[in-house]
């Protein structure tokens, strides 16, 4: 696969459809050095999904059945809002459990939206037995190429605006966006994967030498909260094994540094999006003198909603 | 006054003290038109007024008893933090109606801080009484000369920035932040003053010949809510007549403004800080075909606290 290509190629047939999000330097969250930050958690639908969602749609023939999806969470919104911007149908089945503000955000993007009684698991027979019947097309969160050539185009993006680190910290779910990352840097950062003590499917797998199973909990789960990393993500990690590093933070320090990023800087992020923060701020990751670092704030879907 | 000196001379003097803040183009709000957004809401204390209160505290002596305020508002707690950056003391008396939001923000800067029972006034007798006793210099919150300078340096960084507008809409209080963009702009930008029906000092103003007492009340009221527009704010209003417009907007559109912000863009600001796009979205100000727009987000300290 070239991913260059893949990601440049992403980026040109995502422009017109995406925001492209903005990008600050500053101090303070108790650092002795400055941050590059992305707010990327002001993509259309509150998180960088938008753009895998774009680019798998472009790139790829949808039936005319449409798209369908089972999440509560912020793929699903953000596979609905591209559906329904390109004109396509989308119909999303919610879990139950999925919360009254990602329901909302959902059903703000335009789809048909069904709320199914009891769990993900309740939501996804229904959303597969839809894809039976109409021949709907189902978009995956991470492991396929298309996403992560969208995941990408963050990269490419943050480049053309001038971006100057020698080290990005990533937040890592499934591993889409990281993946983005490690294929269009390829060696010429390190990349550190950064993912909640209790929600760690990357780091396991690194551990194993497999991706593996794991169990999920904590502030960040409904975000990050990924049973088994991606393969696409496992084999790029591998690859640049020796600059991509794994650590893990405690779901104590990712609320420390999403209560830091509002009180100092009015940025208000999801457990999630300050997760990649949280490497710095409680010390898991400590730049060397001079070394410059970037942390990708990669969603803004709180709950409860803060204006009701 | 050189305006233009003034500002630029303010910009160099605070520059190490305050956060370049973010820019971004965005669409949506239900507008056919882009939108440049400047993210002021993310400066040190949550609003532009930490510009004015450097300058000030940079340009004037200040005597060894420091500062002190009265204000249970951005004003105060721009000026606390001001103070304590630069190693002077600084005391606060802060009206027991501010709530416990705005009280967090400025104990949060490091000032001494006294909560008054009663209203604004009682604040400001106790200030009085300490300046009197201690000789501590008072900052005038809108209508003083280092104060415009200070805020004019928001339009010093935006052109910096690649701003690209022919019209620019601001949010009007005591008018120092408009006083900011007509001294910096001269008549080269169409400035479209934008106050609360409820709270509109310039309004009325213009509407008398002269600055008038008014009556404050509504959601941004705590932010915008000035007596009486500062004398500055009136002159450049009339020197620029004909590139300077004033438009009233309704809490409705407020409020709906702050929630656009939210929901579309993960914006979270204060009613103050949307009452520019409220402009917008209400209808009130409607640019030619081709008329590029530009919004200040001014402050982001809305209440309750998202994050308690």
């Amino acid at each position: 696969m070239d991913w260059s290509q893949e990601i440049s190629l992403a980026a040109g047939r995502i422009a017109a459809h995406i925001q492209r999000t903005p990008v600050m330097e500053t101090r303070g969250f108790g650092l002795s050095y400055p941050v590059s930050l992305k707010l990327e958690h002001m993509q259309h639908t509150g998180s960088f999904k938008a753009r895998g969602a774009f680019n798998t749609l472009l790139s790829e023939p949808v039936p005319e059945a449409g798209i369908v999806a089972a999440s509560g969470g912020n793929h699903g919104a953000a596979v609905a809002f591209a559906a329904h911007q390109l004109g396509l149908k989308a119909r999303v089945y919610v879990p139950e459990i999925a919360g009254p503000a990602k329901v909302a955000l959902i059903r703000s993007t335009g789809a048909e939206l069904e709320v199914v009684p009891g769990a993900y698991a309740n939501a996804l027979d229904q959303a597969r037995a839809y894809e039976t019947a109409t021949g709907a097309m189902q978009v995956h969160a991470y492991d396929a190429a298309a996403t992560v050539a969208g995941q990408g185009t963050c990269f490419v993006e943050w480049d053309e605006q001038g971006l100057d680190a020698d080290t990005m910290l990533i937040a890592v779910g499934g591993g889409g966006l990281i993946s983005g990352a490690l294929a269009w840097y390829g060696g010429a950062k390190r990349i550190i994967a950064v993912e909640p003590e209790t929600s760690c499917a990357l780091h396991s797998a690194l551990a194993a030498g497999q991706p593996v199973d794991v169990d999920v909990s904590g502030v960040a789960a409904n975000a990050l909260g990924a049973r088994k990393i991606g393969e696409i993500c496992f084999g790029l990690a591998q690859d640049h094994a020796t600059s991509c590093q794994s650590v893990t933070v405690s779901d104590a320090a990712i609320v420390d540094a999403q209560s830091k990023l509002w009180r100092e800087r009015r940025l208000l992020v999801e457990p999630a999006g300050a997760t990649a923060l949280a490497a710095l701020t409680s010390g898991v990751y400590t730049p060397e003198p001079g070394e410059r670092v970037a942390v990708l704030l990669c969603g803004g879907n709180i709950a409860p909603d803060p204006l009701g």
